[in-house]
């Protein structure tokens, strides 16, 4: 039986990344079932559901944070598909991921650019087929 | 004689926290002055200028990467004095160090919490004493 | 009204280090009094209650990752005194955090051992002068 | 000709994972095989040596460090297997895993877990293989 | 219309490594081209062209930074050959990174010897084929 | 007894730092001269003691290497008064300090930059002193 908080995160999740939920829930099922219970109930049941901060904030300031810290690539690419999902605009990815320069080196800012351009190049194509 | 970038790096820094080009510009002047030249002309002189993103996104990302980081309390500190100075509210730079615990974990989020509780109290003070 | 969680994490906090658990609710009163709900609930009301790992080896492994990381003094601080209360020796917290030396290099390690000798030296002043 | 540290950090490698010694002399042959040296030296002929603590903690506060540090998947590999090998159940490294989504965040440890997921896969069918 | 640091850092950074800035301005042009221009600007245009320190010091401060770093391979790939190229010898390079095993520990110093054992040996390659 | 290699360690300690040698042994004293004898043996009986880099160059890398980690300031202390020792210039530490703000970030520049600015100046007056 699931928690108000589990059932009310997956939604939020969904809203942010359709499938990265059901994602997390399968790969961790044959090796930690539990750990994808946390990831959904405390990231996405109880911070993203809080008010004081718009969904385009929240994902824009967690790019900033994956892009500095520079060894999150599989999380960059659902914030930054999250990103566009919740309405924020390319450029406001990639001038976040821009900014990262000043404060984490030009390293981790290209790093963190090169997983953009694959997400958005792949956002584009999906909106252009379906749209099609 | 100073760039073209110099120069607005300054006034946009003074726009972001009053004192803090004085600061860097003099804390530097006897050993690396060239560091304090370079710290206005490219974040402040080349990024903070872009558009594609306004002055309260790009602190409030600032902050995210900052506390994420875990070692930067002095620019942690210049930037939550900025993020206020240029029109976020308190709840909305708390939220983004509380979404950090979910990024770098629960260390980093509370360190960079007990910075903002410091610089916030002593704003707070300086704008009743100011209008008092 | 408190949460199960936040119940059953204060309750386990206080098993580990007696007054961390009211100093972090004090602390963020003023300033984010919900970082302090989740510091417990979710480290303490769900981490370390799970069973699978006992709790001294729980604050083994927090040491050696608080010690690598290299920016988590106060943490480190705490769960050293935390070791100490649930049981672990001395020796076994030095131990790993020669280790680390291993892991995150000899600077990581040394200003790691720099917080056990302050925390392992108030600790036995303390009991001795407890039991005097 | 060889140290005696050397010697005994090799028989104690061999210990951990019977393979990973003899991949790190002959990988680094052609390049470096002074590191290979040191590697096999310090930390297995001087640190692994030690009393103080058994040789299941020292693999499990290696895996917490490796996991929170994000960036050492080929180590995290190595040490995942080799906790196997010295007797740690899969649910005590899991257990440390989960753990570090507080002290290092979740995309640590999930990344962590993804490792561990194929490790203990191998392992499991390795083992399964031998016995029939 | 480029700048003069533009036009000088591109120069500078083909001295360094022949096709790296094209690469950059390349692999960026689509995502953020302007990336592309700081990178050449301010690295390039600006710090590489002070006096202070020769190119080859440079470049090996540069190497010890990304191996200690841990997660910046495309960028320890560069400057691994950049270091030949302005006149390092493998072994200068190979002494950087395993000093590295002090100060941020084996697994990095163990990982960026791997990029070097690729970039020396294609470099070996190349020269050889180019002279035959 | 010590092992050759503490006692060649500790020699090339004092050739770097006069007193820092000492300082550590004293400082783990009490709590794990274990990890004093090895962090004599390791560094500087087996890294610092190799040919193939000379040590003015030794000690610039780890400057480098501990500036981007931005969290060792007492090592970086040591480091930068060791490689005024050995016979750098105050402007070759200052520009691996400034070079770091690409790879690392300004924070990390600037506040190795800090440190390097007290521990110059006071390595300054020390000499004024002497020779007056």
């Amino acid at each position: 039986m699931n928690t108000k908080r589990f059932d009310e995160g997956l939604k939020k999740l969904k809203e942010i990344d359709g499938k990265a939920g059901e994602k997390v829930i399968e790969s961790l099922a044959s090796i930690a079932p539990d750990l994808a219970k946390y990831t959904i109930e405390f990231p996405f049941g109880d911070i993203y559901q809080r008010s004081g901060l718009n969904l385009k904030t929240r994902e824009l300031v967690t790019i900033s944070a994956l892009t500095a810290s520079g060894n999150c690539q599989p999380q960059l690419n659902v914030h930054i598909n999250g990103a566009l999902n919740v309405g924020c605009k390319p450029i406001e990815i990639t001038e976040v991921i821009i900014q990262m320069a000043v404060y984490a080196g030009f390293p981790a800012s290209l790093n963190g650019m090169f997983v953009a351009k694959e997400v958005v190049n792949s956002y584009s194509k999906c909106i252009t087929s379906e749209s099609s």
